[in-house]
């Protein structure tokens, strides 16, 4: 069956995935689209969707993907231009999927078994959210808790720039001073990167075993009451006044927290 | 004067500067726009363009800025429909000037007196090179060297993801392996960042006095030709097959590079 109509109701269902994040917790799944993702899917245990949509040249460009999805999934042709109204990117690669919600709840016994976390207070940025992602999978961080009003760990923009690492770093919403109590309470030590230069100087002690970073928003920082639930606070020694993109201090920071693991 | 048609030839002419790379370099000028650009083009020694644009709601919610920029260059009050013709952003802050071109030509005598150089072959995603020159200048890196195939640094994209740095950090755009030619004869060790694992780990060196390295395109990694022009090869030890994003690959390594400097 060709799918060719804009008005097609599992059409209707993927694009609301794709609008709104009370669709993708309503409905306990989030989109998911191009070769990278669709394969990286396949690869790790996370659970598909019962629909899977693909055009005709992708599937004879594909077939690998093609024979994959359609014994997993109830996968469907759609024309080019379905595709395109879809998609989330400019040039899309003609394959999507939906994904089972992959958010965790954070508990004690899961804090006991790990040794490292990422916090984001408030990011914005999915690219900058989605970077980080990927990053804290190269540096095998144990996981990412992000604050309830971090934008959308499962938009479309956000797991796109995971390159995959969405399907395998365990991702926790949670309210962050809640979090941070049960990592203290889990021998944790919890630091608040920040712009203050009386901080601990990353670079300049090697991390406790088993340690936990918040990185704030790009725009303002590590919100207060977050920096004062925190046991330290941490700065990037720079040359410069400037402040470093989001992304990037998180990453260094996870760069050096693998070192001590 | 208040211009508010789009067909006005200063209004034509800016727009000529955002689309055209071809255009930037004939007239020797690249646009920027918003508070934080303009404000660090203005505390900077950059050379601005003749005509500067600002809404009326910008000047009055930035009447500093307007200040400056009145003495500094012919400035015209645009309607919010031209604010939002000319931008490169979807909420514009209605402030808009150029600036003189900043690419420098690389000499042997900037060479001998510099120590750590990013080198970027073949770069693509703007927001990442804009990205890349922002940490090259908290770590004060000493410049950046783009092969002439990497997007052009002086886009709207690259000079906001930069915010300010652009003004700041030199950038030489030349054929790379002149560039090698030349950093090798100024006494410097040149290291091409690769995915192979039998390279050089970063972490487990300390870099030379004087340092260049080279980041690849995001798909396809340092070319052959560069790589193999390279005294040696970098490598950055992950825990997973994946790769990084390369602006934080590049940051990383420029993290690593200023603990030696």
């Amino acid at each position: 069956m060709l799918i060719s109509s804009r008005q097609n109701p599992m059409i209707k269902q993927y694009r609301k995935l794709c609008g709104s994040r009370r669709d993708r917790k309503e409905q306990g799944y989030f989109p998911c689209e191009g070769i990278k993702l669709v394969s990286e899917a396949l690869k790790s245990e996370v659970t598909l969707g019962e629909n899977a949509f693909i055009t005709e040249s992708a599937a004879a460009k594909y077939p690998d993907i093609f024979e994959k999805l359609s014994l997993k999934c109830n996968l469907y042709t759609v024309t080019e231009d379905i595709s395109e109204y879809i998609s989330d990117t400019k040039s899309p690669q003609g394959v999507f999927i939906t994904v089972k919600s992959l958010d965790k709840i954070l508990i004690l016994s899961t804090i006991y078994n790990s040794r490292s976390f990422i916090l984001l207070d408030n990011l914005q940025d999915m690219g900058n959210i989605g970077t980080i992602i990927r990053t804290c999978d190269a540096f095998g961080i144990d996981g990412i808790i992000a604050s309830p009003d971090t934008a959308d760990i499962f938009s479309a923009k956000v797991s796109r720039s995971t390159m995959g690492s969405v399907f395998r770093v365990p991702v926790y919403i949670s309210d962050l001073t809640q979090a941070i109590s049960l990592l203290k309470e889990g021998g944790f030590t919890v630091y608040s990167a920040e712009l203050n230069r009386s901080a601990e100087t990353l670079g300049g002690f090697a991390f406790p075993e088993k340690s936990a970073v918040v990185i704030g928003n790009e725009g303002n920082g590590v919100s207060g009451e977050i920096s004062a639930a925190c046991d330290k606070s941490l700065f990037i020694p720079m040359n410069t006044a400037e402040s470093l993109n989001a992304a990037v201090a998180a990453s260094i920071i996870a760069w050096e927290m693998q070192k001590s693991l």
